[in-house]
């Protein structure tokens, strides 16, 4: 595997794990267009490799990050008369790209799990909606601020009701909420809260561990299954659940998996590829 | 705008906010077939009207809506034969109303408030689903009481289960359960309880004033594309969205948006429009 | 009304409920071909019986059910050359026949309570995940181990989704996470928590006095509308909710309930049948 070379995002392998990092600390890592490519090549990069069973998200400096990169905007601006007359809309194509990365990393076969900190503004927050797992600090200050800048947070909004549910999302965004890390997991956006840089290095590792008893075929399937559901009719998607779950059962994992059960040892799978437990970049 | 005359609403414009009271205090605001006209007479006055961005729902002497209104089914039952003859079932007709006037409240352009006191119970509690933040007494009554009458919360159950999810709306309707406004916000029905009319109205302003920091078009935007998830594939409705950003960020209200960003002063739409801050009627 | 013959199962008609109670204490009730069978012959032959308004789901000896069993995959494990040969795929028919069993249970006319004590487990977790009511022991043990083992919760992963939203269930099949009762009220799972026996059965009680006061048929057609939304477009759902409205109304229940309103009497249906009051098997 060969990882991208990135300006805006630092990617670090340790064990079973990918850790990125974002990168614009100036700008409270503010997701700039080319950190979207940069995020779309490295999920790329890892995609169908068996070897990274996690992804970890984070942000450099204290912030997980800040929103959208207002020079892109800006760019935009400038070359719109220009595109447009070639047929182009830059706000379009602006918006609708930073759509498919969140779609991507949606559709991860790793486990993704983002470690909350600081600001989760806007596509930020967008960001932090599709992961598999999210760990928050108790104090990160998330929110929904589009609509007080007069624009919708368009590619953002169907990821929030996917996340927790239309009820809390119209709120949410109707009234460009802020709120903390610890409001943002009695709302169901994130799954656990740190109360300190150690109690959240702790949850993560924690959770690392947990991905590496799991085997990484049987979990990229779930995942798919999981996803699938309310796109795909309930009967088409069992059929599809029962080949996966043949198809499982007779590979190498399922005869590892039935083997080791049978002999009351670990899965070659969850078995310590190197020395050190999983530490976080970053702080 | 017009508003319409009403006999069951008491209608009162305030700075941004429309404040619709149910009014038919004998039958503790009960929902008869006049006030489904009246209301949807209301919504549709006030559609596409800018300076409406928020619409306030409650009831008059302390109960929101106890149901539908018993008269009403009287006679229809009275129209049976004579409606049949002519091709028309009346209870087709005064159940499926009352669904049409909730779903036109759900995709009102505005923000709907419901402010939920006493009974919030069958047509009520369905009412109380489609508002974008929801207010409750902690000791408001909610009830889905239906099924105990041995009739179904026919056009309400849909708008139940997008509420709370059908884990939650399953048992409550197969129940017939009763419940406290404490207990509607853990189930996730509403968004705040007050526990004093003081702290329902102080939460009623805080919602107010933050409604009016969102742009109204962004605002409409936004719900139009939340409520549209799960109705259109998701990779369109990512498309429509990019469509709307760009059209929303080309806009008067986008370019008011931007421009106050980077002068750092409120947008012409957060400006206060009335000297008084918004009170609450009819307690 | 005749009930099958049942190895697996013990069967007891009490009052207005079936209790139907996993008995393999062997193997901590984990869910053979045979099991599923047999609880597919009890439901269909209970199906349409209006006597029959609730199902007491539960297990022998402490535990709920502890999973799939492993007999069943040793023999479809054996037969594999031989049926494949003949063109059938033993595991895809022994994983699909359990999302049959699961789609029925969850589709059933009547109120399905779950009580939920000791292991609860992979297949046994997907079968809570479809009751209308579940009450769980505080202690109980939850969990989705599939992963861990090397194949995917297939026909499992779907009803959890549908169970607790996309963003609970990722991260719990995907951790292969262990939960007790108590975690599973607050993740939405379970609806109601006993620390101990008697709290569960004084839980169980409410529960069906609770149902017993409801219609069968207007519960019948309320679980039938909540199980389509999502299936089928909103205003058809809409129009065929206002149908069944219209249907109840004239019925023989509907016309008895508004009878009984009207005299302040309790509904027929609503009688007490038995001169005792429901009590729990199996413990």
């Amino acid at each position: 595997m060969t990882l991208p070379t990135t300006e805006t995002l630092l990617l670090d392998k340790r064990d079973h794990a990918l850790f990125i990092t974002l990168n614009r600390p100036k700008a409270r890592n503010a997701m700039s267009l080319q950190m979207v490519h940069e995020l779309m090549a490295t999920f790329e990069a890892i995609a169908l490799n068996p070897d990274i069973r996690a992804v970890v998200l984070r942000g450099t400096e204290g912030h997980f990050c800040a929103g959208g990169d207002i020079k892109d905007m800006a760019n935009a601006r400038g070359q719109l008369a220009a595109k447009k007359a070639a047929g182009v809309d830059p706000f379009f194509e602006l918006n609708r790209e930073f759509g498919r990365l969140i779609t991507m990393v949606n559709q991860a076969q790793q486990v993704v799990v983002a470690v909350l900190e600081g600001a989760v503004l806007g596509g930020g927050f967008g960001l932090a909606c599709v992961s598999d797992v999210a760990i928050a600090a108790a104090d990160a200050q998330f929110g929904l601020p589009e609509t007080g800048l007069g624009i919708p947070p368009a590619q953002i909004a169907p990821f929030v009701v996917a996340r927790i549910g239309l009820t809390q999302a119209r709120r949410l965004a109707l009234l460009g909420a802020r709120f903390t890390g610890l409001e943002a997991k009695s709302l169901g956006i994130v799954h656990e809260v740190g109360e300190t840089s150690e109690a959240i290095e702790s949850l993560l590792q924690t959770t690392l561990a947990q991905v590496k008893r799991c085997a990484p075929g049987a979990n990229a399937t779930t995942k798919k299954l999981m996803l699938a559901v309310g796109q795909t009719p309930l009967e088409s998607l069992l059929d599809e659940a029962a080949k996966d779950f043949s198809a499982a059962v007779s590979s190498q994992e399922g005869q590892e998996g039935t083997m080791a059960f049978i002999q009351k040892r670990k899965p070659a799978w969850a078995a310590i590829v190197g020395t050190e437990t999983p530490v976080a970049t970053a702080k």
